[in-house]
């Protein structure tokens, strides 16, 4: 095998799919990039069983073949080449050599034909949405799914699709986090988990512009993502997802609007005061027009005041001061509403269209020892 | 004690004494920033016993006193105050109250008597230069600093005063850095040793300003920096520090002038192929208009080849890539000079003024398995 293409290029390919490269494994040859020269195209593959990519770049091919090179070693000496024309040389015996100016490395690579493949999707079910949408879905959604294997179903996120609408949904048995976007046309039923590694890793390579697209296609166990030259495939994880729906209420006896940044610095704050292991909760006062923000520990204490509309009873509340802000910080509102119902029960952040719904579990801070 | 002052230069002032807070220690009292307000000024004060800084910021005294707060708690809770007026009020049971607008944190102190104060210095001997200037002169030596403490004497730098000229020096048995600068005036002759952190530590603190001036005050045991509102003392290391005189040589049988931006590269390339265990040296081929590099290991090789001016005879040595690279790096000049003799004896990187000396010893290459 033999080609030439640029070196940008090569590195812009060669680092995304590094994504599904396997870390933690004892065959090297998932550890390396298949490198295919093959009817006028250059693939570069990756694939750790769970997760695979593919991505096209262009060149000149010289001669047809193909290669599986350390995606370590190969990643680091594309990204360390001066940004000019590459020659990759591949001899009979998988000896490598990539030239480059006056550079020219020497590395052995593995057979090919060692390297296991994709697997082929079929095309039958698919939605369309831009990679902004997406790669916003994924932030706004992941901080909340588990990573206890023990709950396999909990380490990955839903995806639903009904007609027009996609919602994608993550909990960790303390919180759920539930995002909505309208999706175009019509569009068959669809309930997958996909798996939360996936997720972070596809949200690495999307583009995250609007007028970029990404086709989503389903099939029973995988989920493919096909952007301009890139394919992404991962497995799906196996079960029934938890019913959200009964989980979710519309009552409240109490409603606050309040503004989103004023009340994270305020939570940032008290949690200075909060060591990771005690779990110390952070208390909520809801007055007539103020919020009191209040913690106590063995370091030390602080209060603070924030202005609210409140609508509903006085409240008194407690909650892991993590969750609150982990919510806040995705929400790109300037002001949010937040609904109670009493000191057991789970509060929602939400806006009126629902385009997110953020419930929490409060903490009995009586319990707790306050 | 009682003062307000702005949470902004509060937090300039603690992040600077900051750097004199004792991390490893059993003594709580060092963990500690000493406040003070007194005589009109508002003091911070740290003290590791090795080094301590003071320095002073601006504020209104309502009640003089003073109180020693754990130093990391401290300088978190006023990080993540509004940026506005503090107040911090300290009662007589150490109990300190930091108030900024509707935040009210409760924290405890220690009785400010239990703190040991800065030693005082006398200021017989003194050199004025600017803090850009000694900034830059630590950076380009203190990466040669051994981090062995058998060898306490090269944990620390020479600072050298003769006339009009300072000096400061570095080395760890494998290579030397030497620095030249001129300072204004005559000045007594001072030969002392600074402790590798300390220059460190007062390099985070100096602005980096051409315009901005530090003194440096020298006794036998101590070294003083003053800068604007800030002081740093520190402890001198003890002992008599290497002649270097007698390891520097102007003969040379080979000199070569080469772009330090491609050698760089090149060597950082090269690099790629060389593992931090098997200590394989990159070898330097001179012949009469080019360098050729080569790196030869266990994962692959490499070879490149630089342009070069060249006086004198062809010669091929072999360097550990590293120290090569460290002196590139702190080195301003587009072109560079070697100078070098045969591949045993140290090959040395320097101007026509000698502002800057980079000595680097060889390795010997057959022996490391070539």
């Amino acid at each position: 095998m033999k080609f030439i293409c640029s070196r940008d290029q090569l590195l812009t390919g060669v680092n995304i799919v590094s994504k599904a490269v396997s870390t933690k494994t004892t065959l090297p040859i998932l550890e390396c990039i298949l490198v295919e020269a093959m009817n006028h195209q250059i693939k570069l593959t990756a694939n750790d069983m769970e997760l695979g990519i593919e991505t096209i770049i262009d060149g000149d091919i010289l001669e047809e073949g193909k290669i599986a090179l350390e995606a370590k070693l190969f990643s680091e000496i594309i990204r360390k080449l001066p940004s000019s024309d590459v020659t990759v040389d591949v001899a009979d015996n998988f000896q490598t050599k990539i030239t480059c100016e006056k550079a020219k490395f020497n590395i052995m690579g593995k057979p090919g034909d060692d390297f296991s493949y994709l697997p082929v999707i079929e095309k039958n079910q698919c939605i369309s949405l831009s990679q902004f949408t997406l790669k916003e879905l994924i932030r706004q959604t992941i901080f909340s799914i588990s990573d206890n294997e023990n709950n396999k179903l909990m380490t990955g996120e839903l995806f639903e699709v009904n007609n027009n609408k996609l919602t994608v949904v993550s909990l960790d048995g303390h919180r759920i986090s539930i995002r909505n976007t309208e999706l175009k046309g019509e569009n068959d039923p669809v309930k997958v988990v996909v798996p939360g590694k996936t997720l972070s890793d596809i949200s690495k390579i999307l583009s995250g512009e609007l007028e970029d697209l990404v086709q989503i296609y389903f099939t029973e166990k995988h989920i493919l993502f096909e952007m301009d030259k890139t394919k992404v495939v991962s497995r799906l994880l196996e079960g029934e997802y938890y019913r959200i729906s009964r989980m979710l209420s519309s009552d409240y006896e109490t409603k606050i609007v309040i503004n989103k940044k004023e009340l994270y610095n305020c939570i940032d704050r008290a949690t200075l005061l909060i060591k990771e292991s005690d779990k110390r909760p952070i208390i909520l006062t809801v007055s007539d027009e103020s919020l009191e923000l209040e913690v106590s520990t063995s370091i030390g204490s602080m209060k603070e005041e924030t202005e609210i509309h409140k609508e509903g009873k006085d409240i008194m509340i407690g909650f892991n001061p993590k969750f609150l802000m982990d919510a806040l910080r995705v929400i790109d509102d300037e002001e949010i509403t937040i609904y109670m119902v009493n000191p057991k029960a789970p509060c929602f952040i939400k806006d009126e269209n629902e385009t997110y719904v953020y419930l929490i579990l409060p903490v009995n801070f009586n319990r707790a020892g306050n």
